[in-house]
Formats: C-alpha cells, sequence, structure tokens
C-alpha cells in the first residue's frame, strides 16, 4: 500500500469516533505490517471497491470494544448484548465512508461489514497486499485500524474459473 | 438476504474448489444464520460492492483449512507456513469473482481479501443484514461458506459523519 493513501483514513478514524462517539482520537505514525500481529478481541471487517481497492479493519480488545460500542450506542452494550456487534460494524462502515469521501474523482463503493470475534484472534499479514497499521489512542483505551487499500481493481495471483466466466 | 441470490454463489464455489483445488464440493441447503455460530478457526474474508453490496466468508477448523490450501497450492501448507493465508484469502477472492461474473448487467468489484487465524472464533451475525450459510462438504473435510448481499448500496443504519463528507 502507497503510504500517501492513508491521510483519509486517519482524517476520517478522528472524524467518526469524535463524531459519532464523541472520543477524541490519538493516532501514532503508521506502520507497515510486517508479521502476524497484533492480536485482536474483536475485528470489524469491511471492504472497498471500485476505482480503487482494499478494506479497512479495526482491532480492539474487548475491554475496549464494549466501552466504544456502548458510547457509540448510547447504552450499555457488552460483548454478550445483542448490538454489539452491529454497532462495531457500523464504525469500521463509517470510517471506511468517511475516508472514501477524501478520495475525490474516484468512484468507491462499500461492502458490508463483518465482525469477528474470539480472544486473541489474528488477521493475517497479506503478502500480495501489505497492510499499514494505525495505532489509535482514545480515553476509553487503545486499538488498531488496518488499512490495505491498492488503485484500481484489486491484484489477482492467479485466473479465477474459466468456465465460471470471472472477470477482475 | 434474499435467497435467489444464493444461486450464483453456490455454482461458484462448485467451480472455485472443482477447478483450482480439483475437489468436488457437495453443498448442503442453505440457511438463514440465526445466532453466532458456527465457531471458526480460520475465516476467509472479502467484500464486494457497486450495483450489489456484500461479503463472502470462507469458514474453516485447522485441519480443513490446512488441506484445502496445500491442496490449491500444490504444496504442503500448514497454518504457519507464511503462504497459508495468502491462500485462503485467494480462494475467497475467486468464489466471490466468479461469482460476481454470473450477476449479469450488475456492476459488481471485489475489494481486498481479510484472513483471520485463531481458535474458535466468530463471525458475528449481522442484524443489519442477515447472512446465508451454506454448508459445504468434500472428500477433505467439510468447511461453511456465508454469504451477506443487497442489491444496491450497503445500508446504512445512521448517518456518516458530517464534516466529512461521507456519502453512501
Amino acid at each position: 500500500m502507497d503510504a500517501r493513501y492513508i491521510n483519509p483514513f486517519v482524517k476520517s478514524i478522528c472524524n467518526t469516533f469524535g463524531m459519532m462517539c464523541g472520543l477524541p482520537v490519538t493516532v501514532g505514525k503508521p506502520l507497515l505490517k510486517q508479521d502476524d500481529g497484533p492480536l485482536s478481541d474483536v475485528s470489524s471487517v469491511i471492504g472497498f471497491s471500485g476505482d480503487a481497492s482494499g478494506s479497512v479493519v479495526l482491532n480492539f480488545d474487548f475491554e475496549v470494544a464494549s466501552k466504544i460500542a456502548s458510547t457509540f450506542a448510547g447504552i450499555e452494550i457488552d460483548r454478550n448484548h445483542p448490538d454489539f456487534a452491529d454497532a462495531l460494524g457500523e464504525l469500521a462502515n463509517m470510517v471506511a465512508g468517511s475516508a472514501k469521501a477524501q478520495f475525490e474523482g474516484l468512484n468507491i463503493s462499500i461492502s458490508l461489514p463483518n465482525v469477528i470475534v474470539g480472544p486473541n484472534h489474528n488477521v493475517s499479514a497479506s503478502k500480495a497486499a501489505p497492510r499499514l497499521i494505525v495505532p489509535c489512542n482514545t480515553d476509553l483505551g487503545g486499538f488498531m485500524v488496518e488499512v490495505g487499500m491498492v488503485m484500481g481493481k484489486a491484484p489477482r495471483k492467479i485466473a479465477e474459473p474459466e468456465t465460471a466466466g470471472a472477470q477482475s
């Protein structure tokens, strides 16, 4: 991923958590994801595609995820609450949506979020499409945002099944 | 998700695993994901968007994930191999790509895959965008494919931050 593309995501993280949770975010220097870390308890994953392809992953531990989901929703939401995943999926949605709006002239659309819940899972580093990690800190605790983005269609390492008529 | 949209994904699962892994797939009746199950060790997640928005998630246990990644790559690949996640990400990529090609007349593009690795994690059911689960069986073991898809842009439950200029 080209590091120049990270600024819209940084701005969007600050906007989204600031406006939707009333939570100022201190953003650390974005780092290239080198290996399979950091571990996460809750990962909110959303893709985007069109003139640029990529994904945004919000990585939380359980405690911070619950605090942020509660602040976002305005009610107490722990990991067993039926709205826990949807609240964190919506935050990923908004981070991606707000970043997208800053890439003027690019036609980009956003997929549906998926929220993965399980202690100490790992979002694997991809050799095919390297990611940047944005360390974020707030009064409710820290979290990480992973961003991968390539201009144009997502890269294909190998051809898709021909009889299915797939195109990239 | 409208159950009529599932057939292209079923065909695409059979095409992808059949052609790329030489692995015939027996597909069970797709089920509406009702709650937060089944648990998974490896989840390969990819989004798509454009005239329709959604995501595909391949859910494996470690044993089946390793066997399928090895068959796909043509070399022995266990969960510690550097190509493990990329191989499974590429399979999700191909399932989504091959399905997309069957939605004629719709302009859909595919995001970058993310592969989540961790014992017994859960891809949360979403109230905002219900998913179908396709149970799959092969000679190497079973796995599940989760598909969520909505026509048009992904639904927004609440407005995005206005000052970021986000649009859906």
